[in-house]
């Protein structure tokens, strides 16, 4: 699951690998020519992330779902994660840890943003409209996103959340008890599909199941697609 | 960019991470009523990674949104890599080899396969009916992507390939100067722009410039999905 903290912010200087406000995008210029009203200011968005792939670090095809669809939205992307060893090194084809290996978080994740990081230390939440945690479970701290919408349920009392489906429905969806554990912290969970994204409006939360749900990745896509949607509605830009 | 060589094959049973045939998947059964006829096999398509992150192996963001849009296809995937050492380990925040470190190419791919991977070595191309390589500049072989439709213009004589435009046009093509490499190999090439994809079709061979363009990450996103359209066309499946 992804999810996201909006935050209120003004802008700040975004260097990114990716040109994010090319033609095609909802660049000022054009949402200027639509609305025939003056500029407004690109949603600035902090993307922060916890490693290069699922188990170990942030799962690879939600962050670039959410890069794909921050992009077409025409927001301006500053990428971040922490500076600090991983917790392991999962070696992918066993599913288990490389004993053997270590790995800094920031150099990892330095691979989806190809090359255009900032220590996550750095991050100013005055600077940006919104922050996006996609997921994995990891060794970084400050994600949620995944399972982690447990972590937003223990930070904000009451917090509203979706991680799919509450019953396994035949193993569609394999973490479905994650809904119980949500519930147990006092926070309220809401039913989506994996296409579909929760918004909390008061706590300015966006959710969507992702992975949760054992489905197509284009549908995984579609529902990261509809959490950053929801997540440049809440910033009003 | 991402290109691909259509190869003419049978079923084969593909083990996948990806639920790729779920619901709203483009899956036999759908097409089936749509055409009245009897249900049509899924295009089996193998997928060919060269490690995890542009530079020392598969770029992350070309090769997931092949995976999306295969998946959006109905296709069933196999995902291999070579099971080699890497021939470097680049930290991406530098941009330069990290001298100390050493990954094989067949683990680190796993990253983007989220586990499900087969060594290149078992591919038999009588399994599959089409084979897709992203691509990166890397340590293993048999990449038909990104810079690497020149290696195309070496092995298919008089091959037809994009790599986007001919001329830099203020560094929206950095890398322009790849077509006239191509031409000087006795290839063809074809003038196309980031969304668009090149069909030769004596070779069945599909190329989109993807990288090749300075561009928002949602165009080239765009481009992989028309290259992957069309790959699956040349299938007839």
């Amino acid at each position: 699951m992804a999810a996201v903290r909006a935050l209120v912010g003004s802008r700040f200087a975004a260097a990114s690998a990716f040109a994010s406000l090319s033609p095609g995008g909802r660049t000022p210029s054009q949402r200027a020519a639509i609305h025939l009203s003056a500029p407004q200011p690109a949603a600035k968005v902090a993307l922060v992330l916890s490693g290069c792939g699922v188990y170990d670090g942030t799962e690879i095809h939600e962050a670039s779902a959410i890069l794909v669809h921050l992009s077409r939205g025409g927001a301006e992307v500053q990428i971040f994660a922490p500076d600090v060893p991983q917790m392991h090194v999962i070696d992918h084809t066993k599913g288990q840890p490389s004993e053997s290996e270590s790995r800094n978080v920031l150099t990892e994740s330095a691979r989806i943003a190809r090359g255009t990081i900032t220590d996550l230390a750095k991050l100013n939440a005055a600077n940006h409209d919104a922050a996006i945690f996609p997921g994995g479970f990891g060794a970084a701290k400050n994600l949620l996103c995944c399972i982690a919408p447990v972590l937003a349920a223990k930070v904000l009392r009451g917090v509203e959340v979706t991680v799919g489906h509450e019953q396994e429905e035949g193993g569609k969806w394999p973490y479905a008890g994650t809904a119980e554990a949500i519930k147990a912290l006092g926070a309220k969970h809401f039913v989506k599909e994996v296409a579909e994204a929760h918004v909390d409006q008061k706590n300015k939360v966006v959710t969507t199941p992702a992975f949760m749900c054992h489905t197509a990745l284009h549908h995984i896509h579609d529902g990261i697609g509809a959490m950053v949607q929801k997540v440049l509605e809440l910033t009003g830009k």
